[in-house]
């Protein structure tokens, strides 16, 4: 009667969804509404920036050769002949002890080679002629911008893929991208099982519980970077389950289930699995909180089926729905970051199997520590309001000691991974 | 002529801006609009997590006293007399060697003292009745969930000006709460000056640039928090610009400006802030870039005058708008976190001032590395498109070599920090 099931290392699993990457397509969005969007093209630079030699200060521009012996006793003056605000540019080419005053960001003019700040002139006027003076040399290039300096035309300069900060938005709009090309978000697809829950604005009832998975999910699918679609929860019936499973799959790029994937009586998933004809790619993790995590594939399309505990279901999403959503959006490092980190208290459990102990992970001297977080049960939902991190312990080890290093996925890191985590490689055992 | 400014140094100007902090009000969203919003209100328990005692595993609910003989050789046999899932609760009250079939998450059933996992039992039925049996036995306690033990009714769980991740989330829906009190946006005005500036939209001109700084601007009110207003470009003419400040104020909760701050003859801003009869907090601080970032107040609101170039309006967004904005949402660490990190490449600069290195930072054989990336001059965008971190170089300080330990402040740390900066403090000189 009861189902065997082999686990396989979190390193396997992770690689066999891997496997069945989809990408998206390309739509155009005004670069307001771009922001934490992905690039879908690359950005090369259409012109050189800046795009002209140009003062990065306001004073005056002017021949350095001129000012060559100025100095404390020995100011040396200048005739201003034009006066340029930035946008605009002067016509006048200078000529020697010529000086034009500009204004930072303003072309440099003809036959100027260097800048002076206007904190180090003197200025006076004598019969309606303005002049400027300086009291130390200066040389060629001074306070100039030069064209190109910052972006050759035609260079490389941001990756299909890269996420858009506001760093990026500021070079998009350096390059006229009014709109921007954004890979389409997918639609991800939430169904929760489970005769035990209730809706979240449902008072409280014996032996049940709220929905709580079902909107962390859903937040979780937004932080991921794709469209959450709430399908509510499924029935106790298997034919309506089915038919809701097969209409869920048409509207969505992917699909999460929560719960149901355990081998309990009232555990529809694996049934639909089978009758959908899906390739279950594993339904056993060696890892905890987790091990029950299911994936599968049908249509061409992936099934996630998440533990029903809250936990679980975090570590479930984190491993393998999130990279498949960066996958997507064409992210090159669609794993978490990691980074190793000092443990600040005592963790006395063995691991057996691959540990996701949800932790809170901060600087200090140097160092990034990673302290454990609340109850380490997977049905903990207090301690995951708190953690930014779950420290991996490897699958094999005994307990861990403060001031130990250990490593910590980092849950909302941007500079991401990718697989495999060397700590994961090291640690898969047969 | 020429206006003389004091500098003043970076930890005395933000100490400036945060005594006129501002609180938002309270307003409800739904849960599923919540995330990344900031509470509101702290949120206590009202009732026990778990709220009864429960089985977080599949299996069979015993009392484990009737195991006590079970081994290898002598397994204990149980006659099977309900059978519950998650959500139903038994009615029926276990007596010797009596045992309910129990699903994950559901209520314990009086009598029992212990949860058999389904895969350490046998089943079978003789004569219309099931029976399980085990061959170890079990301690009181065993796989149960105890009432409480996740969270305790009236303990406090999260406090206000917390940010709504997807595990504040789950805690938020495990108490019900399908409308969450969140702090109203503060809006944030953006009008841009510069004869230079052309729309992103707008072919390239001479001597012309494209709008970088509004753009960006934007994304980074979105990013800390707050709704942006782009106001559009001040005209060149002082009253119309003027009145464009003054109307621009009753839309906004704080009002950005981009350029014009320097002393410059097309600076408009010192003029506006006199004719508001604003207090001007400072108008030049000691820092590379942003030096002319000027800040003042006028009718209890905070004006920030950022500088026209890239890099240095980021820089003064970082310092001073953003937490304004943070502790507006009630954020107790309004400020960019910062970490210790090694820098991997000389800067031979000396820094006369306190200097901001726009950087790449990450993780590496359990250090932070700080990479300082591409140009590092205030005009350049490009770099900014890279950055993540700045380093903070202290003023009176030589240029520092690859190794050397250095501090990053972090662009988007959510763990954030309380002001001041200790790196800051010391290195304040009068």
């Amino acid at each position: 009667m009861l189902e065997k099931r082999t686990p396989i290392q979190v390193d396997e699993a992770v690689r066999r969804v891997g496997r069945y990457k989809k990408q998206g397509d390309t739509e155009w969005v005004p670069l307001e509404d771009s922001l934490h969007r992905y690039l879908a093209e690359d950005v090369k630079a259409d012109h050189d920036v800046p795009a002209f030699d140009r003062s990065p200060y306001d004073g005056f521009a002017i021949r350095a050769r001129d000012s060559k012996t100025a100095s404390r006793d020995n100011a040396v003056t200048f005739e201003v002949i034009d006066h340029i605000g930035a946008g605009a540019v002067s016509e006048k080419e200078l000529g020697p002890y010529e000086a034009v005053r500009i204004m930072t960001g303003a072309q440099i003019p003809k036959g100027a080679d260097a800048v002076v700040m206007l904190e180090l002139t003197k200025t006076f006027s004598e019969n309606g002629t303005d002049y400027m003076s300086v009291k130390r040399p200066f040389h060629a290039g001074d306070n100039i911008s030069y064209q190109g300096e910052d972006a050759k035309k035609g260079s490389s300069l941001l990756k299909k893929g890269t996420k858009i900060t506001p760093g990026v938005t500021a070079l998009l709009a350096t390059f006229g991208y009014a709109s921007v090309p954004v890979v389409r978000k997918p639609v991800v697809g939430i169904i929760a099982t489970g005769t035990e829950l209730l809706h979240v604005s449902d008072p409280l009832e014996p032996g049940k519980i709220r929905n709580s998975n079902a909107a962390m999910v859903y937040a979780q699918i937004i932080e991921a970077g794709a469209v959450p679609l709430n399908l509510g929860k499924i029935s106790d019936d298997f034919d309506d389950s089915y038919a809701a499973v097969k209409e869920a799959m048409k509207k969505t790029d992917f699909l999460i289930t929560t719960g149901g994937v355990s081998v309990g009586d009232f555990d529809f998933l694996p049934d639909i699995y089978d009758k959908l004809g899906a390739e279950v790619l594993f339904n056993k993790v060696a890892m905890r909180p987790g091990s029950v995590t299911t994936v599968a594939r049908a249509d061409d399309m992936l099934l996630f089926g998440l533990s029903g505990n809250p936990s679980a279901c975090y570590v479930g999403f984190t491993l393998f729905v999130k990279p498949m959503i960066q996958t997507w959006l064409l992210n090159e490092k669609p794993h978490s970051g990691w980074a190793e980190a000092v443990l600040t208290n005592d963790f006395p459990k063995p691991n057996p199997f691959t540990r996701f102990v949800r932790a809170f992970v901060y600087h200090k001297d140097g160092k990034m520590m990673a302290s454990p977080v609340g109850l380490d049960k997977s049905s903990s939902v207090t301690s995951l309001a708190e953690a930014n991190a779950f420290i991996l312990l490897p699958g094999g080890t005994r307990g861990y000691e403060a001031g130990m290093t250990v490593h910590a996925l980092l849950i909302r890191d941007e500079n991401g991974s990718e697989w495999p985590w060397s700590i994961l490689s090291r640690s898969s055992r047969s």
